[in-house]
């Protein structure tokens, strides 16, 4: 397959780019790269690893698209930036999918304008996987559409399925709807309505709502909601963990020899926890509903976290995700 | 100040409800408990303490309305329960407060039906104080109103606004639009609007959007949303907390000697950390917006809990905060 990448996208562009491409190089095969971005830096980096220079191309573009831009804006004014151009060899099929750690307002708008939306989805939805306590789940739509119809979260629910059934290889994946409440009867006008629609899908695992407080627990794999509430889900998610992390750290560091030493001792504890929170583990944020795979890198993704994007990508494209939301969606409409 | 306790609300009660009036009893002078709920067990469990009996009546009661009633078809048909008797009494101006560890639905319904609206107050917001790292902060609202206008919003933010200065001791307490994004343009229908009304009033110390992952560092005071995020954002904030202490707990168990003992070492800090994390702390929810003091305690909540909630009480009526609000929004208007 051949990727398009978006050499100069994410806090740690280009550097943190190419050293993901690297080791995917090394540890996957059939790949080829499309790297956007100044070719004299892109190469200045590449030059510091040795690797396979047949699998890697270089596509100049000079300018970059910042994350205080406005999105649109940007994109229809700078068609030399590193995003414009990965996106335009995506819609162009040279390449079968684009990677970005840029603005992700900028990725969002791009996809949807240069590649397109799949025939019959109303909105895409950016879908990250994030890790829960007893397991993995998906928020979606985590930022996309911040004003949403009832209709949309069905959409939602179903590209979510096939992906979090291909890609996370888990048959039948349980669908949840994001609600205030357990009841069929409570939530707001949105939700209210998307539960009457998401009920009668047959062909989906639908569990009912679930709440806020209970996301996190990974007991349910897909959870479906407008990306206001989505994107609110997502960044509390980190928020609160971050600062709670923040509170032990500051709380050891006021205690006496004890507590020092007994943070000490479980250092190997706290590593794991870290391990097993480490989002950039299951690679970047799936861009569900347009016309061809479209990965959403963490903006602070390091080497491995994009080398894990890589490999998500990889996945969605050797599973035929793209070819099985289209039937779904055509089976059901 | 007389306040009518809903003796049959919450998980604990009685038990915990009348173990909490005694402890106020000894602590707060000035105030009468007027407890309503079968006056055979409330007696019951005034027996167990000492206390000045003079300084509490019984309100007989039969009935009690679940969390799994329909609240307002419940607070229609149980005219004889704890929770109804309590609202009349604040109603007909027998007491000043009501404090009720029940049924939040039934709770928000009969303070709107029974007790009902200030003047010109569109719709009465739950507004929670929690306790963030750096300082507490207000959430309203935090579920009484699932579908907002933006109207609503700045209301919620002069009644936060008032309530914060003057139980929280805060002057001039900063207000936060909680929005997915930290520039004016971003964010919902719902929160484009409500910022650019919120910016107009001079009076309010509006500080611009604040970002879910921002919230729980409690640099902003009062955190304006609609009754959908808002109550999104406190589950949360609990769930993910609760997750996370459970996974620490849960690694610790599985790790070895050094881990055990390391985790002994940490015990201080580890209850050190619950102490700050103890919303029961701050006693319960004002329901702000309706003509009368009504607070909410935690559903959970055991006697130290309600004799905190009783102290927030307090302090709501010796500060006079309700007439505050009515003048605050007559200024305004």
């Amino acid at each position: 397959m051949k990727i398009a990448i978006d050499g100069m996208g994410g806090d740690n562009a280009p550097q943190a780019v190419v050293e993901g491409v690297v080791s995917a190089l090394k540890e996957y095969s059939g790949i080829e790269y499309y790297i956007t971005g100044p070719k004299e830096k892109i190469e200045e980096e590449l030059n510091k690893y040795k690797y396979d220079k047949n699998l890697v191309k270089i596509i100049d573009a000079r300018e970059v698209v910042s994350t205080n831009e406005h999105p649109v804006m940007a994109l229809k004014k700078k068609k030399d930036s590193s995003i414009y151009k990965a996106l335009k060899l995506v819609k162009d099929k040279e390449c079968d999918a684009i990677i970005s750690a840029g603005s992700t307002g900028a990725f969002l708008a791009g996809c949807t304008l240069v590649v397109g939306r799949i025939k019959g989805i109303e909105r895409p939805a950016l879908a990250p996987i994030m890790p829960g306590k007893n397991g993995h789940f998906m928020i979606i739509d985590a930022g996309a559409n911040v004003d949403c119809k009832p209709s949309y979260l069905v959409q939602f629910a179903k590209m979510g399925k096939v992906y979090f059934k291909e890609v996370m290889k888990k048959d039948n994946p349980s669908i949840g709807l994001v609600n205030i409440g357990e009841e069929e009867e409570k939530g707001n006008e949105l939700t209210k309505n998307a539960y009457k629609l998401l009920k009668e899908e047959a062909k989906l695992n639908f569990v009912g709502n679930i709440e806020p407080r209970e996301t996190s627990k990974g007991d349910v794999d897909v959870l479906v909601c407008d990306g206001f509430v989505g994107n609110t889900l997502l960044k509390m998610y980190e928020g609160v963990a971050m600062t709670l992390l923040k509170i032990i750290k500051e709380e050891i560091l006021s205690s006496g020899l004890m507590g020092k030493l007994g943070a000490l001792l479980l250092k190997p504890v706290f590593s794991n926890i870290k391990k097993k929170f480490d989002y950039t583990e299951v690679g970047g944020a799936p861009f569900l509903g347009v016309d061809g795979i479209c990965i959403k890198a963490h903006g602070s993704s390091d080497g491995k976290a994009f080398k894990n994007a890589i490999n998500q990508t990889k996945k969605f494209y050797d599973n035929n995700v793209l070819e099985k939301i289209k039937l779904e969606l055509q089976n059901n409409m």
